[in-house]
C-alpha cells in the first residue's frame, strides 16, 4: 500500500474537477471542455441540472422501490444521496476517503471506477414517483395534481417490469462509465431502504441546443429534436417545462413543494427497425412529415421550417410532426431530452433497439397526455414503435447548497 | 424532396469522410481526430482492423447464424459485406445511393442514422465459428486445427442464447451510434442469409496503447490492461496474435488461408458488483494483485512494475495478476480488447454488469485455453465473476481494396 501517493493522486483529482463550472447554456464551450472529461456542471441552483444542460453522451437511468416503510428512513436516503451525488458532479469519489485512502480491512466508500475519468458534465436528476405518495410515508396529501397516473393509450404494449417505481435517477454525462458509476454507488447507497425496479442505459449525441451542432438523428435515421426549446431560452422553460407558484396545481394545499419543479414522463419506444428499413423513402418521409435529408418539414426547404408554416397539402395529416406540433395541442410544448438504446437482440434475429424517451413539462396533463392520446390514435408512426416501458416523476426544485433533494416535501410544512 | 440539396449534403459527407486515414498506432493523434467524428482507420490491409487499432469507445458486438446452406451465398454476403463495411469505415453510407437519394419509391439503401456522424474511428472485423465448417458449406476439410471448441471450464455459467454463432462482426467506433449503424446495416444486408444470434454492446475508454492516456478501469474499480501488448509494438503481436505461415497449425492441408489472421475469444464475464463492493479494500487489492488506485503490482510501486519481479510474498500465489501473468503459462499473451458492459438491472435489483472481454492471440489452444484452465481453477476473482457467454472465432486476414473477407477460405485452393 502507499497511501502517501494516494492522498496525492486523489488531491490532484479533485483539483482538477473544481476547474470547469458550466452554466446550463454553454453549448459549444461545454462540448470543448467535456471532451476533457473535467468539466462540470453546477449540483444546486433553482432547478435540478440535467433538465435544461445541454444533451450529454450517455444515459444511465434508473427507478427504484423504496424498501423501508419509515420516512425518517426516506429523508435520510435522499439526504444520503444529495450528498454523493454533489460529490460525484463535482468529480469526486463518495465518501471521506473514497476508494482507495479508507481501511484496508473496510470497503471502499466509493466503488473506484471513475477515479480517473473526472466529473465528463455528470449530472443526477431525482424524480418522484405516484406510488411513493400511497400513504406508506404519510404523504398522500402531498401528491401534487398534476402527478397524475398515466392513462392507457391505444396499443401501447407495456412491460411491467419496464414501468412505474417510487423514486428515480437520471444520470447523465459524456462517458458512460461516470453515469454507470454514479447509479451505481447510489444504488448501493440505497442498500437496505431502496433497491433498483428497472434501469435504461442510452446514448445521445451533441444537443439541438447548441446551434452549431447537427440534430442528432434517432434510430429511424431522421433528425429528432429540431424544434426542442433551448436550454439557455428561460422564458419558453418558465412558461413550458418549470412548475410556477401561480399554477392551478400549485394551490392544492401541501403541493407548494413542486414550485420550481418540472414533471419527467419517460417512454421506452422500441422501434420496428427491420419492418421500418423495408419502407420507401417516401412512406417514412410521409410518417415523419420530414425530408430524410436536410430534416425540412416537407412542403418547406429548410429544416428549421415552421411545421405550421408549410404548404399543408405537403404535409400528411397523419404524419408525427404535424400530429405533434404545439399548434395542435394549445400550444402545448415539452423539454425533450432523450437517448438512442440499443439493447441487444431480441433473440428472434431483429436488433432490440429504439428510443428511450424521456420530457419535460410543467403540466403533463396540459402536454404529454393530450399530445400522446392524438399520437396513439392517429400517428403514421405507430406501424414502427411500440411503448414497451412508461414512468412520470415529480422532480423537485433544484437545491441549496446545504439542502437536500425532496426536502421541501419531507420537512416543510407542505 | 430536394434531391440536389442531398446530393451536395452527400458529397459533402464522403469529401469529410477521406480527410484522416489512421494507421493502427497513431495514438493520442488519432483520439484527437476521433474527437471530430470525421477520422477513419483503413479497412484494407495485411490484418483485419480492428485488431491492433487503438480502442476505440464502443462496442457493438454481433453473432449471426448463417441460413442459407449455399456455400455461393456465403460467399455473396461476405463480398457484400465487406463492400458495405469498406464504405463505412470510410464514412460513406452504405450502397450507391445511401439514405437519401435513391427512388422515393424504394427503402433507402442505408438506414440513415450515421449520416452526419464521420467515420468515427470506425472499424468492422469479422469472424468465422467452429460451427461454420460443420460441412454445409463443404468447409470441413479447411477447418484450421487452432480454431478448437472451447472446453468446458470450472464454474462457467453460460446461457446457449449468449454463445456461439457461425459468423461473428466486432464493429468499434468513438460514437455509439456509428457501430450501432453498421451493425444494423450488415443485418439488414445478411437478410435471407444469416440472421442475429446474439449481440453485445459495450463502452471502452482511451486505450492503454496509447502511453498518454491513464490505464482504463473495469467496474471493479482497478486498472486493467496495464500489461497489454501496445497495438504499435510489431514484434509482440507477429509473435502472440499473428498467425504465421510457419505455425504448426498452417501445415495442416486446408488451412493456408488464416495465415496472416487471428484467434478471437469472446467471453461475457458478468461481474457480482454488490458483493465485490462490500468487500474490504485489502481483499479487492489481494484478489487483483494490484493497488487500487496506481494499479502497482502488490510489492510494487508502479502501475508498470513487473509482476514477476517484486516480491512474491506481497503479492498472493491466488491473485488474478498472478495467475495469469506469461511467465506462468509458457510466456503465451494475448492482445485483449474487453469492453465493460451495463446491460440494466437483473430484475432482481442488482445492475448486470461486467466485462465483455475480446482476445485476439495466434492459437488458443497455447493461450486463452491454458491460461483460462489456469484460473477457473485458482483465480480469487472467482468468487465475484460468472462467465455466461462464450465462443471462439477464427479472424482471416485482412482484405486487398478488391478482396472480400474470407476469400482465401471461400475462393483458394485451401
Amino acid at each position: 500500500m502507499n497511501a502517501l501517493s494516494r492522498r496525492g493522486f486523489l488531491g490532484a483529482l479533485a483539483g482538477a474537477a473544481g476547474t470547469g463550472v458550466l452554466a446550463g447554456g454553454a453549448g459549444g464551450v461545454a462540448l470543448e471542455r467535456a471532451r476533457d472529461g473535467d468539466a462540470t456542471v453546477a449540483f444546486d441552483g433553482e432547478h435540478q441540472a440535467g433538465i435544461a444542460t445541454p444533451v450529454q453522451g450517455h444515459l444511465h437511468f434508473a427507478a427504484f422501490d423504496v424498501t423501508t416503510t419509515s420516512r425518517a428512513e426516506l429523508a435520510g436516503l435522499l439526504r444520503d444521496w444529495t450528498v454523493a451525488a454533489r460529490a460525484m458532479c463535482a468529480g469526486r469519489p463518495v465518501g471521506e476517503d473514497g476508494a482507495v485512502d479508507g481501511s484496508p480491512l473496510a470497503p471502499p466508500e466509493d466503488t473506484g471506477e471513475a477515479l480517473d475519468a473526472g466529473a465528463g458534465r455528470l449530472t443526477l436528476t431525482v424524480g418522484l414517483g405516484p406510488s411513493l405518495f400511497d400513504g406508506r410515508f404519510g404523504l398522500a396529501d402531498r401528491r401534487p395534481p398534476a402527478l397524475v397516473d398515466l392513462p392507457a393509450f391505444p396499443g401501447e404494449a407495456l412491460d411491467p417490469a419496464r414501468c412505474g417505481g417510487d423514486l428515480a435517477v437520471q444520470a447523465c454525462a459524456d462517458d458512460p462509465q461516470v453515469a454507470v458509476h454514479a447509479i451505481r454507488n447510489l444504488t448501493r447507497i440505497a442498500h437496505g431502504r431502496a433497491a433498483i425496479r428497472w434501469a435504461q442505459l442510452g446514448y445521445g449525441r451533441a444537443a439541438s441546443t447548441s446551434p452549431d451542432q447537427p440534430t442528432p438523428r434517432n434510430l429511424f435515421g431522421f433528425k429528432d429534436g429540431t424544434a426542442n426549446p433551448g436550454g439557455d431560452d428561460a422564458a419558453t422553460l418558465a412558461e413550458h417545462v418549470w412548475v410556477q407558484p401561480d399554477d392551478a396545481a400549485q394551490q392544492h394545499p401541501g403541493a407548494a413543494w413542486m414550485t420550481g419543479g418540472s414533471y419527467l414522463v419517460a417512454r421506452r419506444i422500441a422501434m420496428v427497425v427491420e419492418t421500418w428499413d423495408r419502407t420507401s423513402l417516401q412512406e417514412q418521409e410521409q410518417v415523419i412529415g420530414r425530408t430524410k435529408g436536410a430534416g425540412a418539414p416537407l412542403g418547406g426547404t429548410h429544416e428549421r421550417d415552421e411545421v405550421d408554416e408549410v404548404d399543408p397539402a405537403a404535409l400528411p395529416a397523419s404524419s408525427h410532426v404535424r400530429l405533434a406540433h404545439p399548434s395542435r395541442h394549445g400550444g402545448a410544448r415539452m423539454l425533450r431530452r432523450g437517448f438512442n438504446y440499443v439493447d441487444g437482440s431480441d433473440g428472434l434475429g431483429h436488433l432490440d433497439a429504439g428510443l428511450f424517451f424521456l420530457a419535460y413539462q410543467r403540466d403533463p396533463r396540459h402536454a404529454f397526455v393530450p399530445v400522446q392520446q392524438t399520437l396513439a390514435a392517429q400517428d403514421a408512426m405507430n406501424e414502427y414503435v411500440r411503448h414497451t416501458g412508461s414512468s412520470i416523476w415529480a422532480v423537485p426544485p433544484g437545491t441549496s447548497p446545504e439542502g437536500f433533494w425532496a426536502e421541501g416535501l419531507l420537512t416543510g410544512a407542505g
